[in-house]
């Protein structure tokens, strides 16, 4: 009974199947506290900051050495300009200059000196000196963390198997563990639809988000089990618990061998109807992924992670050579590339985009486009050229009225007559579609779709449009409602409007590979599902066993219902 | 000729009507240049810095006792904190010790050691230490600004005749002008519904907003024309041009004369239908204002400026008086309250509400008030209490989902219950009804219409949420389309479903006081319109020359347009 006690189960959101057990590897900020002291031996203080001076910069080369082999030259630079920093006579002089005159504690001296730097350099009206305030910001820290005695972490170090522990991760922490060694991870923030979410899908690394509490429960080192797929995290299990989690990992690993079985099959329901199962993809490396999950195209090629983690815009033949890659690897099948969707929550260091009050309703994907016009283009002449590699089809994203779909269809074609004239090939046979995801474009999908070649409905943001909720904010995060009446009402809108024009309509949000979703989705009609790889397989195991007409009953049934949890009782009782 | 050359144009928004001329007064924030110098003599440096306080604390008394005359001893504290602030011995120590042991200018000496407080207090988990940290901010500014020799305005200040020329203007900003003597205003940012332009149509302040450059071009004591008609602002106008727009401003006050005729009329249109023309109101003392300008109701009582510039809740008997006050102001005519709509753009100081990432998506009106249910529910009884005073109805905000209004309800009907086991009187007939504002509610009407007594469509933020653009961003403004035709469906989908149902429409939106809107309004049907009580006389006499059958076959087509261009140029063709 003693054990059990020690043992504790958290709840969180099960953000991607199967199990991993490992020790914590928590990646939070240490605390680093200290007050103002008075010192006696000012000496004596200078020379234990200069200490942590010089251990703060062999720290620093070592992890810029490893960045180099692990992840290139440009990732490694940062840590040039934090070497930079540290040799800065200017700085080091002015804390020692403080220690000495005020007998202060070198802590303090050097919070209260690189606070002045940092402000200084953060007014000027110039980037580049913006981004020196960060890393004399970061470099503090870490002379802090020698001067307090406190470790700082650092992903990229990672050398044994773990489980990351974080408050959440950005896309560029997810994009620099080594998924060698990271075995799963857990998060106190996020929900499905968040980045780290999508990451721990693509990457197939069991995930729970938004537990809320675990930074706070779990500490370095201590054991733990993330169980994706039911949304647990337990905390220092006992050897039964552990037995009895590594039974579930290989009935969930048997599990995935029977639905490997449906690799090479068409998607097909009980009663005949076939529907296209894609993948969601963000780099050429996912293509494997997509083909060895049974993708039958893909439905979403994300490209901004092609213009993220870099120091300055990927260049046309960059982009070209990352197109083609993917269009080819998917061997003749359909790939719908997004055009670029940066802004609101993904930014780039190298684009100095206003800060902004409400990014998810701001300057970004094709509004950025449209005004960015010399990145537009780079693009489109890229995915042009790819065409001829196989089924490209392009699609823009955020598309809120017809004006912006024709205007950056002109641009298109613009760029069309560009490569005829310089005779570069391209396919003349493109299809051209849009992203739904804002609720104007749903409701005016029949004047769309006179014009668009096809829809992608785009969920994760019609549903927080919609609901005019931020999904990535907890606290209203229980309006995110993909089974609500008017989210369906939209998604029959969008379908309807396009088949009326002998169009197609597809969905690449996370709704699209939902279980409970799906046999409503193949109701209204949907033409396309595209999810993250990993999904595909249980979705065609599960659509194979689906009888369209009565979906189409129960859609019906459901668009007339006034709350989601009536829609989802009827979905359940409709599947069973 | 040479005249000419000096005069130039800004072109803005028009943001509420009229025109003024007077003298620029800028409120910009004066610019705080220092770098840091050696000096030779600290005593006489520490002399200069100790008269800078001095100067201070004379200019922080003045500026308390004129805000406790003319805003009472709840606004006058701050000033209070402020002159605590210059009265601590540690802080004004530490400079000094500053200026003397490192041999630097006071300014240098000041701002680090002040930059060492704030960060100190900031970090401090405790409400009041950080509000602290703002108080030691203000008066270092104003310190420095002694030590600069720079003035520092102040709006409360203000003794003669100007027009605020400003950045931007925040709610308590417009709450502190003098309206004896500022005559009109412009900013830099903000549209036409953004709250300094719905302010100035309140206040019935000329003002012309989102000029971009009004505080760059325009200098403190130039004259300035702003016409709040046309949307320009004229600076240094030459003397036939001010003779000009007093000619302009004259011809206005007829046309006003000419409305007011209309005052105790009835809306009907020229084919004899009935519409109700309301006003948006925010305190109880634009009852008079609604009044005067012929509102044959109170379509919204903003509630949350009850709660606004003050240190605490407001008590139950504070609003029962508020509200009690407006429903007999208006005389048995109805008025419809909403409950608190804070959160998102709106904060209360003494609510230590969460920082948020988009807080137009975030937790703020009912969302808040079903969480935060003590404030909710004294607000339900004050407004209970004062129901007896005449016709009141109250109205929930931001409601996304039957189950949140199923909620409201069930929380009102439980303080009715308490009402009546404690023997107090409350009207039976109270009608209950919900803005509709998120698109998912608009989708959902039919639903909606089964349960609610009446809907009033925000169309504020239903535009912003349906194409998924803030407002108050400049660069995403273009979409901000109330004619686009998802709106106009959107509106159509409201006034169907409450018809259906036997309910009725209303509208508080800007979008219900826009010339261009109200002939395809008229034409679906909306039943209410809500409007700044200065545009009521003006649309009463715009509708009085329409057909509604007419006007029932331009809706009926621009329903099926594709853009805004083609709407707005239809409308333009059928009232002509």
């Amino acid at each position: 009974m003693g054990e059990i006690t020690k043992i504790s189960t958290l709840n969180g959101i099960a953000a991607s199947g199967d199990i991993a057990i490992a020790k914590a590897y928590c990646l939070a900020e240490p605390a680093l506290f200290f007050g103002v002291k008075m010192i006696e031996d000012f000496a004596q203080e200078i020379e234990r900051f200069r200490a942590a001076i010089a251990k703060s910069k062999q720290e620093i080369k070592k992890i810029h050495d490893a960045t180099k082999i692990k992840l290139g030259k440009d990732n490694a630079a940062i840590f040039d300009a934090h070497l930079l920093v540290l040799s800065d006579l200017e700085l080091i002089n002015a804390v020692e200059e403080t220690v000495k005159s005020q007998q202060i504690n070198a802590e303090y001296a050097l919070q209260c000196t690189s606070d002045r730097f940092i402000s200084m350099f953060e007014q000027m009206d110039n980037e580049y000196m913006r981004e020196r305030a960060a890393d004399i910001r970061d470099v503090t820290k870490r002379v802090l963390s020698h001067l307090l005695g406190v470790e700082l972490v650092n992903p990229g170090m990672i050398s044994e198997e773990v489980i990351i522990v974080a408050k959440d991760l950005t896309p560029s922490d997810t994009a620099q563990l080594n998924r060698q060694f990271v075995k799963g991870f857990t998060t106190d923030i996020g929900g499905r639809t968040s980045h780290s979410a999508i990451m721990a899908r693509t990457l197939e690394i069991p995930a729970v988000v938004g537990t809320k509490v675990a930074t706070e429960r779990i500490n370095h080192g201590d054991l733990v089990i993330v169980d994706g797929i039911s949304g647990e995290v337990i905390i220092n299990p006992t050897e039964e618990i552990v037995a009895q989690y590594e039974k579930k990992k290989a009935d969930f690993a048997a599990q995935k061998a029977e639905w490997a079985k449906l690799v090479n099959e068409k998607t097909v329901s009980a009663d005949g109807h076939h529907v296209e199962l894609a993948a969601n993809i963000g780099t050429p490396n996912d293509v494997k992924g997509a083909i060895n999950n049974g993708g039958e195209g893909v439905g979403l090629y994300r490209t901004e992670f092609l213009y993220m983690g870099r120091e300055h815009l990927p260049t046309e033949d960059e982009q070209y050579e990352a197109y083609k890659s993917v269009v080819e690897g998917m061997n003749g099948k359909p790939v719908v590339v997004r055009t670029l969707d940066i802004g609101g929550d993904k930014e780039l260091p190298y684009l100095s985009l206003p800060k902004e009050i409400n990014p998810f309703l701001g300057f970004r994907a094709i509004r950025l486009c449209l005004e960015e016009q010399d990145i537009f283009r780079t693009q489109l002449k890229a995915l042009l050229r790819a065409s001829t590699a196989g089924n490209l089809k392009i699609m823009f994203p955020m598309i809120a009225t017809l004006d912006e779909f024709r205007q950056a269809k002109a641009i298109l074609e613009e760029e069309k007559q560009k490569l005829s004239a310089e005779g570069i090939a391209f396919s003349e046979s493109i299809e051209l579609g849009i992203m739904v995801e804002i609720p104007a474009t749903a409701i005016l999908a029949d004047q769309f779709a006179k014009e668009v070649d096809f829809f992608s409905i785009g969920t994760n943001d019609l549903i927080q449009y919609t609901m005019a909720a931020d999904r990535m904010n907890e606290q209203v995060s229980y309006l995110y409602q993909p089974y609500s009446p008017s989210i369906l009402r939209l998604v029959k809108m969008v379908i309807d409007a396009a088949h009326k024009e002998g169009k197609w309509a597809g969905m690449c949000g996370e709704m699209a590979g939902d279980e409970t979703a799906i046999p409503v989705l193949l109701g209204l009609g949907l033409d396309e599902f595209s999810m993250s790889a990993t999904s595909i397989l249980k979705a065609r195991s599960l659509i194979k066993r689906l009888n369209k007409s009565e979906m189409k009953e129960l859609a019906q049934n459901v668009l007339n219902m006034s709350t989601t949890t009536e829609v989802k009782a009827a979905i359940t009782a409709a599947v069973k």
